[in-house]
C-alpha cells in the first residue's frame, strides 16, 4: 500500500529488459550510439514533429532546469503555478542553470493556470523597468501538481497568451503520459503552442530516464553545450535512451500510465463513496482527499504509505488531508484494501 | 577492436543483474532505500573510511565538478594537471558548477604532477592580491589521464604541499579502480591526505554510477542540496547505488580493473616489441604511443577504433600518436588482432 | 516639485567638496589609502562596533546582493517582505550573485514583516526536504519600501526568531537615515541582533556609495573576493569613501535625513487636511496616499513629479493611489506647492 | 614619486568640475537624465559609430566582465594573451558574470597576440567535442599589460581571425586614449572588426567611469537587464555620465593620455640611457625594465613607489624586473628625480 509516490516503485521488466538487450559491445559514447538515434527518432514520431531536437537527461529536475535555463536569461522571469514542481520541489534547480531566473508564482484552482490569471501575471510584470526584469518563460506542468489535465484547448489558450507577450511556453510534462491517458487524446495535440516538452519517463516506468524536446531547432541552439557542462550527458549513454526505447515500443509508455490512472480514479471512488472530501478532480494518477482522523489512523497502522497534504499539521480530530500517487506498479488489491481500512 | 575509451563497452552482467535484483516494490525515493544505504557503506568499508560521506551521481562530470564547487568558492584557484579531465574535457562544468572558480592548469610529465611544480604554482598565486583569487583546492587524477599513476607516497607528498597552503586535495578517480590495481595497494592508502575522492563506477563496468566520498564529514555540508539543485539527485535512487554495490561486491571492481590493465599491459608490450615508442609508461589502462602512418592505415582499415593522441594532424609519412584505452571487457583476440595489424 | 526618488535629487555640496579635498596625490589603490580607512571608522563607531568588518560599493542593489550572496548559499531561503526591493526591485540581483537563492516573500501591513507571520514562513520552509532548500536568511528593510520603520524591539523580535531558527538578519538600510531619524535612537539600537547592515549613503546625499556592513568579522570571510569579482571595488576607492566620510562627518547624516523626514511629514499632513487617504503611517521620508483624479490631474498639469502606486491604472473617477518621496534637497516651497495643487 | 598605477592618482580637475556642473536640481534615475544622452552621444561621436550602444559603469573589471559574459555563453571559451588582464587580474570575474566561460590564454611578445597564434589557439579548440565548449570570444587589450599597442591594421588581422571562425571581438580599452594616443590614429581606425569596446576613464583621468561600447545593437540585446542585475546600474547615474563627457569635451581624453605616454616615453629613454633593459617597446605610458639592485635599493630608498614585475624576488647582486607607470597626472619633475636616482 504505498501511495508515497509514483517514483517510489520500480522500473517496468521491459525497461529493464531493453537495458541487457543493449549491452553488448562497444558503440560510440555520449550519445553516437544507434540506440539513442532510434529512441530519439520514437520521441519524435510519437510527438508527430519531425524537426524536434530531442535530448535525454536521468532527472526530471535536470531537464525542466535546463530547458528553463535555455529559455530564460538570468534577468528572466518565467511565470508558473504556485504548487509548480519547478518552484516548490526543485530545490531552485532553474535559479541555479539559469544563474538567476525569478520564478513567478500564480495561483489558480487545482493546479491550473488561467489565461486570464497568466495574462494579468505577464501585464503585471511588464513594466518597462529595468527592477523588474524582462518576461521570459510561462511553465505548466500536465498533469499538474494536483493530478488535473490541461485539456489541448487549455494548452492552446496558454500558448497563444505567451505567444502574444512574446514569452515561450515549456511543458512540465513529467506525468505527460497520465495526462494523454487521461485526456484521450494524441499526444501531438497536447503540445501545439508549446516550445519545449520535458517528458517523463521515470514515473512512467523507467528507472531513471527524462526527455527535453525542443520543438523548433533553433531554440535548442547551445542545449548539448548546457547539458554537458551540467553534467547531465551520460558516456554510456545507451542506457539513457534504451529506457525511453522501450517505453515508446508498443505503446507501452500509455499502456503504463493508463493502468496508474485507472488506479487513481479507483482510490478517488472509492473515497468519495466512503465519504471522503476530494480536493481535486481526478484526471491522472493523483488523488487528493480529506478523511477523517480515524481513517487515517488506521491506514497508518496498518503500513499505508502516503503523504499529508498540508503545511501545518491537523489538530486532534480534524480531517486529514493526504495525496494518494498510483503508478504502473499499484496493484487492485493494495487500492481496495487502502478503501477498506479508510472507509 | 575498440579502444576508444572504457566507456565504449557496456555494463558487466554483474551489474545489470543487480538492477533487477533490486528492482521489486515501493522504497523510499532520493536515497531513502536500503540498496543505497549498503552501497554507501561498502564504499566507507573499502575505503576504511567510517566517517566519510558517500553520495552517488552517475557522471564523472557531475561527481568532480560538484566537489570542486563544494571545495572553492567562485572566486578559488584550482590546481590540476594540464591534461586534467576538469580542465579539458568536461566543458567548464568545474567553472559552471562554483560560479566562476579559476582552474590553473601545471605541467608535469605523462600526466603528473610533482610536488614541486604543485608548490612553485601555489605560491606564484599566492599573491595576497584580490586580482588572484584564492587558492583553494589541488586536483589530481589517479589513474591519469596518461595512464600513468600516482603511489600512496605521491599522494602524500601533493598532499602534504596542499595542506601546507591551507588547500584542500580532491582526487578525481574515474580510474581509480585501476590505479589501485596497477598499485596492488590496499584503496585507503591511496587517499590518505585526500579531502575527497571521486570514485568511478561506470569505466569501471557500471552503467552509470560514480560516488563522491567526502572524508571528514565537515566538509560535506551542504552536499546534498547542492546536488538536488544541479538535478543530480535521482528519485529512484537505488538503481545508482545498485551499480556502485554490485562493483563492491566479492571483489568485482577490482577484477575488472585487473583485466583492463593486462590488456593495456599487453598491448603495450606488444608495441614496444613491434618499434613503436610508448609515449608514457604503462601502469593502468591506457597506452600512448606513436606508430608508423602505415600501421596506423592498415588497423583503421581493419576497423579499429582509437583515438589519435595531438592536435594537428601528423604531415605524410610521419608517426602518429594514439590513445588505446582498454576496458573490463577488452578480449585478448581484439588486442592480439590490432597488435598483428600493426606489428 | 519632484518627489519621485530621493535618488532623482543630486549630491550634497559637503559631498562633492571632499571628493575634491581628497583629490590631491598618489595613494593606494582598491582601498589602500587614508579616506577608507578614516571613512570605514566612521561607521563603525556610527554603530558602535569596534570589530566590524565595513566595505563601500557604489549601489544599493550591489550592497544588498553581495550580502545576500555573503550570507546565503545557492540553495538558500531568503525570506523578506513581498514589497521588498532585494524581491521586487533588483532585477533578480540576490538570485544572480548567490547563484539560486530563493526569496521567499512574506506578507504584513505596512511594508512590515512580524515576527509570527516571519515564524510561520520559516518553519513551514524547514521540512528537511532537500527540494526545498534550506532556510538562510531574513531580510528586512528599514525604512521600509512603505516608509514605515522597525524600531528597535521590532528588529530585536525578529532577530529573535531568525536566530532560533539558525538564519541570519540583513538589514537594507537603504534608508537607514530615514529611519533613525523617524525613530530619534541612536544608530547601534537599531542594528542589535542584525549580522549585515547595508548602509545607504545614496539616497542620503551621495553621489553613490553604500557600505556593507557584518558585525561579526567572520561573517565577512571571503567577502572581499565576491566584492572584486563582481566588479565592485573601485580602483580609486578614495571617492567612494570619501562621500561616506563627508555624511558622518558633524552628523550631516542625519541633519539630511531628519529634513527629508520633516518634508515628508509636512506632505502627510498637508494630505490628510486636504481629505486624502494616506495609505501608510509616515514615519521616514516617504509618503503613500490616495488623491482624487482631479488632484492628481493638476499636480501633474504643473509638473510635479511622482510615481503611481498600483499595479493596474485606475478607472475615471477613482481616487489614484501615489508615492511621494522626499530628499535632502526638496524644499519646503515645492511642498507647499504641491500641497496647494492637491488641496 | 609613484608610478605603481595609474589608478593611484586622482581625477583630472574638470571632471570633478563636471560633477558640480551637473548637481543642481533634479533628474531622471538610472540614465534617464540629460547629462547621460549627452556622454553616450560624445562617445558615439568619438568612434564615428552612430549607431553603437554606449552603457557606462564604474569599474573596469565591471565592463569587461559583463561584456564578456555578452559575448559568451556559459560553455563559451574566450581566447586572450596570457598576460590579459581579464585572465591575470580580475578575480576571475569573466568566469562569474558568465557562469562558467573558460579562458584560453595565447602566449605572445610584449602582450600581443598574433593573428598566427590566435588562429591557432582557436583551431586547436575548435575540435567540435561538447568536452572542449565552444568559442566564442576573442579578448584583447590596447594599449596592451605590457604598455605596448595593436595598430590599427593588427586589430583588422585579428579581427579578420575571430570573424573567419565566427568569434567575436572584444577590446579592452582601460588605457585606449594611450594607444590612440600612442599611435596618432583616428579612434574609429582603431576599432574596426571589434565587436566590443571598453572604453577606460578611469586611468584616463576620471575618478571611476568606463565605457561598454557595442557597434551592432543587436549585440546589446538585454545588456541593460544584465548591467542591473548585477549593480552597475547607478541611480544617480548622471555622475557616471559627466566624467566621460567632461574626458570627451575639447579633446581632454587624448591631452591627458598624451601626456602620460610623454611621460612614460621620457622615463624609458632615461633608463635606456642609464644602461637598464627595457623589456618591451615603450609605446603608451607603461615602461618595463630591468635595473640594477643598487638603483632599485636607491630608489625605494626615497621614496619611490612602482611594481616588481617579476614572480619570483630576485636573487642579491641579480638586476630587477619593474613596471612603470604613468598618468595625466605625473609630473616631469618625479620623472627627473627617478631617472637621477637610478642612474
Amino acid at each position: 500500500m504505498n501511495f508515497a509516490s509514483d517514483n517510489a516503485w520500480g522500473a517496468h521488466p521491459a525497461v529493464l529488459k531493453a537495458l541487457s538487450d543493449c549491452n553488448e559491445g562497444a558503440v560510440g559514447s555520449y550519445g553516437a550510439d544507434p540506440v539513442t538515434a532510434r529512441a530519439e527518432a520514437a520521441i519524435r514520431d510519437l510527438l508527430d514533429a519531425p524537426q524536434a531536437v530531442v535530448r535525454f537527461v536521468a532527472t526530471g529536475t535536470a531537464a525542466n532546469a535546463l530547458v528553463c535555463a535555455q529559455l530564460s536569461p538570468p534577468w528572466g522571469r518565467v511565470y508558473c503555478h504556485d504548487s509548480a514542481h519547478i518552484h516548490r520541489d526543485e530545490c531552485a534547480a532553474p535559479e541555479f542553470f539559469s544563474n538567476g531566473a525569478k520564478l513567478v508564482p500564480i495561483p489558480g484552482d487545482h493546479g491550473r493556470i488561467g489565461p486570464d490569471a497568466l495574462g494579468q501575471a505577464i501585464r503585471a510584470g511588464a513594466t518597462g523597468s529595468l527592477n523588474d526584469g524582462a518576461g521570459a518563460l510561462v511553465s505548466i506542468t500536465n498533469a499538474t501538481e494536483w493530478g488535473t489535465v490541461y485539456a489541448p484547448a487549455d494548452v492552446a489558450a496558454l500558448a497563444g497568451v505567451a505567444r502574444d507577450a512574446g514569452l515561450r511556453l515549456h511543458m512540465d510534462g513529467a506525468r505527460f503520459a497520465n495526462a494523454v491517458a487521461g485526456l484521450d487524446c494524441a499526444p501531438a495535440d497536447l503540445v501545439r503552442g508549446v516550445d519545449a516538452l520535458c517528458l517523463g519517463g521515470t514515473k512512467n516506468g523507467a528507472l531513471a530516464a527524462e526527455a527535453a524536446v525542443f520543438f523548433d531547432p533553433a531554440l535548442a541552439q547551445g542545449f548539448d553545450y548546457r547539458r554537458k557542462q551540467s553534467g547531465h550527458v551520460f558516456s554510456k549513454q545507451r542506457y539513457l535512451a534504451a529506457q525511453m526505447l522501450a517505453l515508446m515500443t508498443g505503446g507501452l509508455w500509455l499502456d503504463l500510465a493508463r493502468h496508474a490512472n485507472a488506479m487513481a480514479a479507483r482510490l478517488g471512488q472509492g473515497l468519495a463513496r466512503s465519504g471522503a472530501e476530494l480536493l481535486a478532480p481526478v484526471q491522472a494518477n493523483e488523488v487528493f482527499a480529506r478523511i477523517a482522523p480515524e481513517a487515517h489512523a488506521a491506514a497508518r497502522a496498518q503500513g499505508a504509505v502516503y503523504h499529508l497534504w498540508q503545511d501545518v499539521p491537523p489538530g486532534p480530530g480534524e480531517p486529514v488531508a493526504i495525496r494518494l500517487v498510483t503508478s504502473w506498479a499499484t496493484r487492485d488489491e493494495d487500492v481496495d484494501r487502502f478503501l477498506d481500512l479508510i472507509g
